[in-house]
């Protein structure tokens, strides 16, 4: 029999001790579920639900902050969410925008949950408008895409697609269900990005704060015949690109009744713009970072769902980087004044540009060719306006881009008003050259 | 007899022994010198004392790196210390001065101790001269200024002055000697503060490393009789101010040859046009923050004296308060070529103000009021234009506020275009109004 000292028998039932409680951990710790951020789920959600209510159970925060934005809107110095005429505001923009819709009615926007209301009480809007303006106002859009495919959403009239949009814009909007990531819904983004090369699926979450965004808050227009929703991105999103990629194609958006240009009406062209090498966007910040600053609830953080201007909430939005918010508010009270003061002048240029158009177009001699090369001097120069005009910041959301294309906007209505001159048989002194 | 324990005595002992010590301390403390700031200079300087070289036994860091000035120029993008000619980088700048000496000979500014040498080198500098050329240039200035006054120091001849003046820019233009607090030497600063209200003696140090810039970086013109250096800051230092005082003033440059118009050369107006609300400005930045940062040498920490481009320094300029330097300059360079694209704009923009006020003051039948309103617009788009051409920065010292000034610079130019047009006969139309 072979001899086992006492200790030996000690130290071999710790081993066997030790090595089965490792085992007993590693069994544990396998069967638990896979590790999850943030908490788990309390209800499921259906990929792409419309009922942002529904998403509520879940994301009672973000959900209750969402709905602030139906009745919780403010005035701004120059925009917000209290709507006021702009044209009222503005009269000039009765004459840039003669023969089209935005002169009949001008308004500023609502928050986000008052979309469906607003669309359909727009009088630019009518029975024969094509599906295509819902595209930004309702989270049922992103199950009607899937369903009949963006073409088809295009091709039937707004009253008929009315039958299928309940929601105002909500968590499908920008969310997929399951995993509550970014995505790009709108199909006319995930094209305009494909044009250019980019594939949102590779973006990082920081990018993606601001591609949602594009979802809506983006220069477009819709393909004539087809009301195909097209963002006019193939050559770049600055607008200079835009500007070449409407030339190319040959495009309108309507016939000004005075000086017979060929119009380009901008719309919100805020994504494009701010991504146009605004400091903020080099910097590495993103839509959401100011316009849904974290915010507390007790003990829970969350990214604020009442999307407005960081000004009515400055200590959170620009807070959360600025040590002085004061200065911050400061500077852009300071910069949106410089680009309305300029914006005005370049308003007052257009104007004299019409007028000389219109007086040339009526003269009996007048040089047809010259005459529409002022007209297309009119249209550079109201787009380039309007990029800034219809942009939510009054420049804010890239200063140095507003003001350097107002400066152009402004001398391309000078250069109008002198062609339609040169047009009407005034023969212009050459330039006093070196 | 008292009965004294052993215990009694030793305690007694103790404190006595404590209390001596305590004493003691108090009169060592008490007959220690003064607390000085920094270290005790080694050699006395004598106030306004010209030859920097002196100061430099006390300070050899800040006049090693002075001395740096006069070899180690260097070229940036849009200027720089390396001299070249302005006129063969852009032919507009012979038309825009034409008639006056900036058209014949227009160079870029080498560092500060090369002033004297590159002063009496310059042509549009002579004999006739006043002495007032030299105000900018020596740090002689402050002890000739005291014994002359100003008024004499300006009616001398600038070839008579030369024999008092040995010295380039130094130590004395900025610095008292005994204290060495920075302190405004020039009387025509100093004057031009005290016509706005202001008291230079009043303001805190970090205002001081802005405002000693200000005694020659500023926009400043000869009072005409008797040369008197004068600042035309009395409503103010935005351009708005400058140009009704100069307006007010009924004040001139020259006359343009070929326009006829009554001019204005801006000169390096730096200090009015950071100090315009800038976004470095209000946020509490200096002049010497950025173009004197703090640097090392071995143990000691002091500012560079190697006043240059902070973009040829950019670690230790802009990273004393950007943590990502890469960024910042990046941010330059983009603003820098908008406002470079915007200012060569302008400038084509005033040649053809200039052509045509040309070809309408040739014509026998021009309506000599609106000729002359076309040349005041000429004179006011130029102002403009220069403001931003002459001033050392292509913008960057106050982004929005050059690109404000540019888009009204070219405006005016237009304008000044259609009212020669006007003044020849042609009818320009009414601007189309609401």
């Amino acid at each position: 029999m072979m001899k086992v000292s006492k200790s030996t028998v000690i130290y071999s039932s710790i081993v066997v001790i030790l090595a089965a409680a490792l085992i007993g951990v590693l069994i544990f710790m396998i069967n638990q579920p896979p590790a999850q951020r943030g908490v788990s789920p309390l209800v499921e959600i259906n990929i792409m639900e419309p009922d942002s209510s529904l998403w509520a159970v879940n994301f009672p925060n973000q959900y209750a902050t969402l709905q602030k934005t139906e009745k919780n809107n403010e005035r701004t110095v120059y925009g917000g969410s209290l709507p006021f005429s702009k044209l009222e505001e503005d009269p000039r923009l009765l004459v840039l925008f003669a023969g089209y819709g935005f002169s009949k009615e001008y308004n500023e926007d609502r928050g986000h949950m008052n979309s469906l209301t607003d669309v359909r009480e727009i009088d630019r809007i009518n029975e024969k408008s094509p599906g295509t303006c819902y595209s930004c106002k309702s989270s049922d859009n992103p199950a009607l895409w899937n369903s009949m495919g963006m073409a088809e959403y295009d091709a039937v009239l707004f009253s008929k697609l009315s039958e299928s949009i309940d929601e105002p814009i909500g968590c499908a909007n920008c969310h997929e269900a399951n995993t509550m990531q970014l995505i790009v819904t709108n199909p006319a983004l995930e094209e305009a990005l494909a044009a250019q090369g980019k594939d949102w699926r590779t973006f990082t979450r920081q990018e993606m704060r601001t591609v949602v965004c594009g979802n809506c808050h983006v220069e477009y227009y819709f393909e004539p015949e087809t009301n195909y929703l097209t963002f006019p991105w193939e050559g770049g999103t600055k607008i200079e690109n835009i500007s070449a990629y409407y030339e190319e194609e040959g495009f309108k958006d309507w016939t000004h009744p005075d000086s017979g240009s060929p119009m380009i009406k901008m719309q919100h062209p805020e994504f494009e713009f701010f991504t146009a090498d605004s400091t903020h966007y080099n910097a590495g910040a993103s839509c959401a970072d100011c316009h849904m600053p974290y915010t507390r609830d007790g003990a829970a953080k969350f990214s604020t769902h009442d999307v407005k201007s960081p000004l009515l909430q400055a200590e959170a939005a620009c807070g959360a980087c600025h040590t002085d918010v004061e200065y911050v508010t400061g500077r852009v009270a300071i910069i949106q004044k410089q680009v309305y003061d300029t914006m005005i002048a370049a308003e007052d240029a257009i104007l004299a540009a019409i007028g000389g158009i219109q007086t040339a177009s009526t003269d009996v001699k007048v040089d047809a060719a010259l005459l529409e090369e002022a007209r297309l001097l009119h249209r550079e120069a109201q787009l380039r306006w309007d990029f800034i005009a219809a942009e939510n910041s009054m420049g804010f959301h890239n200063p140095e881009e507003a003001l350097r294309i107002l400066a152009e906007a402004t001398n391309l209505a000078r250069l109008a008003q002198l062609k339609s001159l040169e047009a009407a048989g005034v023969t212009i002194p050459e330039p006093k050259l070196p």
